[in-house]
């Protein structure tokens, strides 16, 4: 008998030789029914690997990350084996799952795979699926292994890399595939397939190297997953933000200025600057107090804070200037600019917490290949902040940062999020910088905050930084997918290193805490995510254009500008559109513009003094007056912006 | 007989081996009294020097800059002398006039001098001047030169490197310098001194030469000039932009963030965002757009813009990426980055003008000796905005631009400008870009433009840059001291650089015209210069407090409380000052802070539900009602901020 340990901590005694089917199956049915991986003492087995010692036991549906990746690898495995049915030439390498799917790469020689070639694969995949051929792994010797691949020259390269002794290979059906293992275990588990796309790779992403095809493609247990997944896919490439901040005019990119290099065009611009405008009248409630710095800093700055030795040849290089011999660098990050303003002035605890606030341009470089759009930039504005407080401050301060971050995500529609609190190893403590008494005292603050503040958190021990515990939020967006947004985070390094200091009541000199914060995070990544999350339909309080007013025709042109004035006059955002067209073509092109008031007005509403309301998306609300209207986007507004306000 | 022509361009006939002198008494007596200076056919005179050929003659007075420098050369003549008396071992190197005074750089060997030394070469120097000693010029031959400087190893050192034949002795009274002329008729002219300080300067400014004593002095031909001259010395001390920032806590400098490179506080972050947002409200109603771009630029960008070829060694240095190659600059202005933003989209002659506003953070390397304060940085904020109109456009966009510089001059009280005009060269069409055509179009657009404003400006031919015509202000401070505030500049390069078009109603593409505009300048230079005009003392809608509550005692408290509340419903920027200090005490504090109100609150108060007011500076305005003091804030900021309101 041996002792299996579950995720719950129970211990379930089973014969040696038992395989994780066993051990689910002695739980429930149901269980055992949607089992499709395992991991056992850290490392992924198959389902049907007979388990020979104690260990830890996880099992996996495919609700979880490790079931999907079991699934997405074993449905790679079967592409392989259906491509090569109709090319029976192709030369197969590597093969994984992805975030979303998997791949192939694949060397199809003379031949080629297009779209029109997906249909019949896919036909393949789940005739093959249906006959329920198990997975099974076997040991081969190294000589065995390179005799088999002996026409592949990529296997045989890939072989000549790995062991003698801990090389296998997966049968199923008739196909044979190098592989580590982690397979679902039969081919029945698979339901639904689809091939999304081909394109060219080189073998083992060198360009110096043959050019393969990668093969992406994605399947589900279920028909309906599958569906849902495409139109989820659809949705995305509607809202990519991509796409929309070139349709809405936000922001424009510029070979010459730079890839990764944001132009925020006016009514990006605008956009942009509400938003911080919102954070900052936030912010200035509570406490914190707006400074400038520069882009760029001494080489001196980065050396006191740390940041120079770790300045590899990834990053922007140093800036010189030959004639003083100084050097500069891009700024990366604004605190150790900010822990200079702190250390300009002397601070008694009476003036502690200081909270210094900047939107704050840094420049981090990423190589070309990775970076998208507004989410992987090369310069970007962190809506950063840095608190200096005593020790004893922490609480109350952890709880104030988590109220503006639940402020923000009110006011935007994320209404979907969970927190991270990451603590130190609490058996590798010389790994962490700062006293044991404060590392409790600030585990304890950020838990007790996330209790009081009814945060849906989890705790991940030995997932702190090395200078202090933080508390992450990921939010799930419109389409479900989870970003990382708004971290805080407490540092006992920069202040150490920055020789920060306070008198205390007791008139010695203290060592402040410091805390970084950023509820957005930066504005590019932050404002892409409410593209996508929003489809470009921003909360009222925050999108350019809260309406239009449409006129009839030419006669009603002066009453709409009397109603245009009048709603300035209530600090509503609209314009008229007086141009010659249809009122149909007008409603489109708002529709287009996703503006989300239209005011029509005509004959009726000129002699009412009344406007008539239409509703981005169509909803009508008939007829009001002015002032009703102005009540409704009042009204809604407050709804959105519903924390913090005195 | 020869032919004197006056700057006037009357010409006058004299006799050959007249002097300036006379030239002037056959003008006027007043004139000929005092005249003090002259330049012939370019080149500086003597009052005394014969002219023997035909040429262009100007006569200086001391309210000439080249008065003064004769001044103040022949002052430092009179200094050397009377030091020598004082100090017979002392050797002389050069003594040049400088923009407010003069100085000599004296080798004191094993003696010093001091500031207590100064009254009595002061003394001395009055008495040789009381002499009217004339200045007379006379040539030596090198060797005479040396013989007589055997012993002073400077001077013979500036003989070496001089040609026989072109040197000269100036004599008055027993002093004898080597000299190139340029001086007073005599040292009568000379009615008051001042020796200002003494400081170390090495020879030559080279530091691996010995080190010398540089005295500074000035000089006037009245005594009032003096008196004058050293209260705007004291005040402007007071008013120091660098001394007021550092008391009012404005801005910081850090060694380790870098020299040149200002940190801005809270209350500076908070004035300078003010004043942004009073330019960009300005700025919106006149029909510009905000946007937002990069601190740096690709190679590619400046290689277009023409700028890099420039880029020398004086510059910040390309920042590289080694991975993809690729080259980085700091961006030194914003305007490539607009034209840019310009051409990411197709322009129609009915979208024009489009005004790109950005208050874009620049960097320009400046050697650290040449730094000050805030009036000369290595990172500063312009207010840029570049406006694409087209040729027709240029009249009124111009005027508007002029409307907007007026604006900003008037609500921050500059009351004193002029205008200066530069055009082109007619002579030296083939230096400038543009056609000849569009150069007309402009030149007469800015005339027309500065005529139809009441500007005071004149019109500096030949001095337009190559790419375009341009209108700059002179604004005068409290002090009197000229600044160049807002530059309108027209510009044909850039937009043949980078391609720009539009398409006009005939159907044919088109060149836009650009106008580069900035009517700060630079955040940085704009807000040192306020302080030191307004001595800190900022216009009551710019100011960060705009009044502070003083209660009387404890009891008052609430009722001081209560006034803040009021006094934010009606948006007035205030705070309480509820310390346990006296009444004196929190008076001389607010009046140091320079609040312009001071708001004390006692029994009366209370229990009138009233405020007694006491202006920043002492007059009393005694006790009001809330509603009555609000008026009062509101009515002065209304005439503080009094044009370009709708």
């Amino acid at each position: 008998m041996i002792n299996i340990t579950l995720p719950d901590g129970s211990v379930k005694q089973v014969k040696s030789g038992s395989t994780p089917f066993d051990v689910a199956q002695s739980i429930s049915h149901g269980l055992a029914r949607n089992v499709i991986s395992a991991s056992y003492n850290g490392n992924t087995v198959e389902t049907s690997t007979p388990l020979n010692e104690d260990g830890k036991l996880v099992l996996y549906t495919f609700n979880d990350k490790d079931g999907k990746k079991a699934l997405w690898h074993s449905a790679a495995h079967l592409m392989a084996q259906a491509i090569l049915k109709f090319y029976p030439k192709a030369k197969l390498t590597i093969g994984p799952p992805i975030d979303q799917g998997f791949y192939y790469d694949i060397d199809f020689g003379d031949e080629s795979i297009s779209e029109k070639d997906f249909p019949k694969i896919e036909k393949t995949m789940l005739e093959i699926a249906r006959q329920k051929h198990e997975f099974q792994l076997r040991a081969v010797s190294k000589q065995e292994a390179l005799e088999y691949y002996k026409s592949n020259p990529f296997k045989t390269e890939l072989i000549e890399n790995l062991e003698d002794g801990e090389i296998t290979f997966c049968d199923h059906d008739d196909f044979t595939d190098l592989c580590r293992g982690g397979h679902i275990p039969h081919t029945g588990f698979i339901k639904a397939v689809k091939l999304l796309s081909a394109a060219g790779a080189y073998w083992r992403g060198d360009e110096t190297n043959p050019q393969l095809t990668r093969v992406y493609g994605i399947a589900f247990p279920k028909q309906k997953m599958l569906k849902e997944y495409l139109e989820l896919l659809e949705e995305a490439k509607k809202r990519d933000h991509r796409k929309l901040g070139r349709e809405l005019e936000l922001f424009t990119f510029s070979q010459k200025v730079g890839q990764g290099l944001p132009l925020w065009l006016p009514k990006g611009a605008a956009l942009r600057e509400r938003l911080e405008n919102f954070l900052k009248d936030a912010q200035q409630n509570a406490g914190y107090e707006q400074v400038v710095s520069p882009h760029i800093g001494h080489k001196d700055l980065y050396v006191t804070s740390g940041h120079y030795e770790k300045y590899g040849e990834d990053s922007f290089q140093p800036i010189s200037t030959p004639k003083d011999n100084e050097e500069f660098l891009l700024k990366p990050m604004n605190c150790p600019h900010h822990c200079e303003i702190y250390n300009s002035a002397a601070w008694s605890y009476k003036d502690l917490p200081k909270r210094y606030a900047e939107f704050g341009t840094v420049y981090r470089y990423e190589q070309s290949g990775e970076l998208h759009g507004l989410t992987r930039v090369r310069g970007f504005t962190q809506d950063d902040a840095h608190i200096f407080c005593t020790p004893d401050q922490l609480d109350e301060e952890f709880k104030k940062v988590i109220d503006l971050v639940l402020y923000v995500f009110g006011s935007l529609g994320f209404e979907n999020f969970t927190a991270q609190v990451s603590l130190r190893d609490p058996e590798n403590k010389e790994k962490y910088i700062g006293s044991d008494k404060n590392w409790q005292k600030a585990e304890q603050a950020i838990i007790k905050a996330a209790e009081e503040k009814g945060l849906n958190y989890h705790v991940e021990t030995g997932e702190a930084a090395f200078y202090g515990p933080k508390l992450d939020f990921m939010v799930k967006d419109a389409l479900q997918r989870e970003w990382q947004l708004g971290t805080i985070q407490v540092d006992y390094n920069l202040p150490e290193r920055f020789d920060l200091t306070y008198k205390g009541a007791d008139n010695e000199m203290h060592r402040p805490v410091m805390i970084h914060r950023a509820p957005f995070g930066s504005m590019e990544r932050f404002i892409a995510i409410l593209l996508e999350h929003t489809a470009g339909n921003f909360p009222l309080w925050l999108t350019n254009e809260q309406a239009i007013i449409l006129s009839i025709s030419e006669k009603y042109e002066n009453y709409s500008k009397k109603v245009l004035n009048l709603l300035k006059k209530h600090e509503i955002r609209a314009r008229t559109d007086h141009r010659s067209e249809t009122m149909g073509k007008k409603i489109r092109d708002a529709e287009t513009q996703k503006i989300p008031f239209m005011i029509i007005v005509g004959e009726n509403e000129a002699e009412n003094v009344t406007v008539s309301i239409r509703k981005h998306g169509g909803e009508d609300l008939g007829e009001m007056l002015i002032e009703e209207f102005s009540a409704l986007i009042t009204n809604e507004i407050n709804a959105q912006k519903r924390y913090f306000e005195e």
